[in-house]
């Protein structure tokens, strides 16, 4: 298994145009990706502007499909025109 | 839900040490808390010595018994011991 933490910072005011971008991607990636375990858009407590993705992907191979899905490619402009800043993106292995 | 994600640097050598530690823990929390839904512990791809806990909780109230636990609290002095410096703890509102 693979994590995922993906840390993004979105230009104040448009929240809400984000979490629906990222809701709609939650939505198509739970309903199409078996191998993706956990895809969750959290907001990082006391900041109005600071999310994360956190993921789980049961294999390599399935964090390497997410990204090439034509609906994740898509979300991409629409992420792009919200962000603050580079998203962070940090890749973890699993300890078990 | 609760997201946390705990940051965890490990002292170079107490890896073996700290990953039976967690692993123990997480096996209790898995068997005990049925509000906690994820806790798993990762490793920072391309480091030696930094590790995540990533974390949800159904709810507040699940957090917080979380910490209340006797062998959350056990734990505490075995991790202390081979922290490789203070855990960086952040919390999360799920975004749904």
């Amino acid at each position: 298994m693979i994590g995922v933490v993906a840390k993004l910072k979105i230009q104040d005011g448009k929240q809400a145009e984000f979490e629906q971008v990222a809701k709609d991607l939650m939505a198509k990636v739970k309903a199409n990706e078996p191998g993706c375990l956990t895809y969750q858009l959290y907001k990082t407590k006391g900041s109005e502007t600071d999310y994360i993705f956190m993921e789980q992907y049961a294999s390599a191979d399935a964090l390497k499909s997410h990204g090439q899905t034509e609906y994740f490619k898509a979300a991409g402009p629409k992420l792009g025109a919200v962000l603050g800043g580079a998203p962070e993106i940090q890749y973890y292995d699993i300890v078990e």
